[in-house]
């Protein structure tokens, strides 16, 4: 039977060369699209209609990242096959879509940036950015391609754990490098480099840049389709997350002793 | 005035083709021959005496390693010029030590090894490593070299954090791969594998391999020379100390969101 399927993946992207796919490079889709082919879940890319819904830059990582396509693969044992065939990327959950779903369009995106909280003026980190949510041209915090830079941002909240940061940015759609450059903007402000009054200028139509924050620190957290996808946890799944939870805990033990030494 | 220098430093195993120097490798020894060859503390090797306390194989960390050297290199800027010179390595800690001083020779080496606790029977894990105290032949758990295998484990303990095992292993000396040797057997008896019986019967004599434990969970916690060492926490340190304690805070909140998705 032939279905389309939607597949919610998890990636860190200090192991790609960003998510699109680009001649002789390991990217998240040429992984992905490796995968399907070599299991047998799809032939061709364009008749399969495969497609991701968002692109993450080089060095982004994603927890809840979508692509579809159509396939007459087994959906039981589809994400074990998918989870096996591909290394360094998490398929986690699944669900079957009408043939008529892009998952380009989303409901709502929301990425999450962590940045340190040392030097940081955490009431100004706050203000710059609730200055970014509601309807603006985003004109002066992109890379421009063209299309329209007027974008609503639903929320732009910070929240702070131990010594570090967290910004939650929802949205339904991003300009490329959007989060990158808002980013950049608040934590000149937070460490008192430029003031409030400089970014909303730019908000307004003043031409100034900022920078762009280092890609390592931000993650898609969810891409929001309205679905009910079905979580599977596989053997595989699992033996990826243990690797990954085991590096993480040996990093953070080395540098935890290091500080604890230093104190 | 000349002096012969003894300098703590901390690294990630994972950034490195391990500790000792090979003709066109990044090693840790070369990153910090070049480091003190840059800065101007030493000429040559040779003529400085510079000297490792401890080995470690490509992709174990190390937080206490130590080296020295002879120069006449101020000893307050020493720190901060090497810490800037060397972009991976943290040097944390400087003394003064007598022209006699050899860093092979120490008091005390502690290891410390990281491993899940899924499935393991934590009773088996600490009855194995308790086997491994004391003064023993390690012939079957180390790759020979030609010199004596017997040497004296003065702990071997195991401790519970989370789903995380701790072992920490101290001895005056070891052997080659001897920890990650010993580590694999305790490993393969807690997830019922092997018996006890076995392991004794290796530390008895009988020849058999339980394989190597992987070094990216095997930090090097310290070697101890009965020194006093003046830490210096410098900002060049500081920059490397958050620059890489934010990368585990957004890998921990990656596998971490990952997690908490999956439950």
């Amino acid at each position: 039977m032939i279905w389309h399927a939607a597949v919610k993946l998890a990636y860190d992207g200090r192991l790609f060369i960003g998510s699109q796919r680009q001649p002789g490079l390991r990217t998240v889709e040429s992984e992905t699209i490796d995968a399907l082919v070599n299991i047998g879940a799809i032939s061709s890319i364009a008749e399969s209609r495969f497609r991701f819904s968002s692109r993450t830059d080089r060095g982004v990582s994603a927890l809840g990242n979508v692509f579809s396509f159509v396939t007459s693969f087994d959906r039981k044992s589809l994400l074990r096959a998918l989870n096996a065939a591909s290394l360094d990327v998490m398929y986690y959950a699944v669900t079957e879509v009408p043939m008529s779903f892009s998952p380009r369009r989303a409901r709502q995106r929301w990425y999450r940036y962590l940045f340190s909280s040392d030097n940081m003026d955490l009431e100004m980190v706050e203000q710059c950015a609730t200055l970014f949510e509601g309807r603006h041209d985003f004109k002066g915090f992109c890379k421009p391609d063209g299309r329209s830079t007027v974008r609503t941002l639903n929320s732009f909240r910070i929240s702070s754990r131990d010594e570090i940061l967290v910004a939650d940015i929802k949205g339904r759609e991003f300009l490329r490098s959007q989060v990158r450059r808002m980013m950049a903007a608040v934590i000149e402000v937070g460490s008192g480099k430029i003031s409030i009054d400089e970014v909303a200028s730019v908000l307004d139509g003043k031409a100034k840049c900022f920078g762009v924050a280092p890609p390592e620190h931000l993650i898609l957290m969810d891409v929001d389709h309205g679905l009910e996808f079905e979580t599977i946890y596989s053997p595989t799944l699992n033996r990826k997350v243990t690797t990954y939870r085991m590096d993480v805990a040996s990093r953070k033990e080395f540098i935890d002793s290091l500080c604890a030494r230093l104190a």
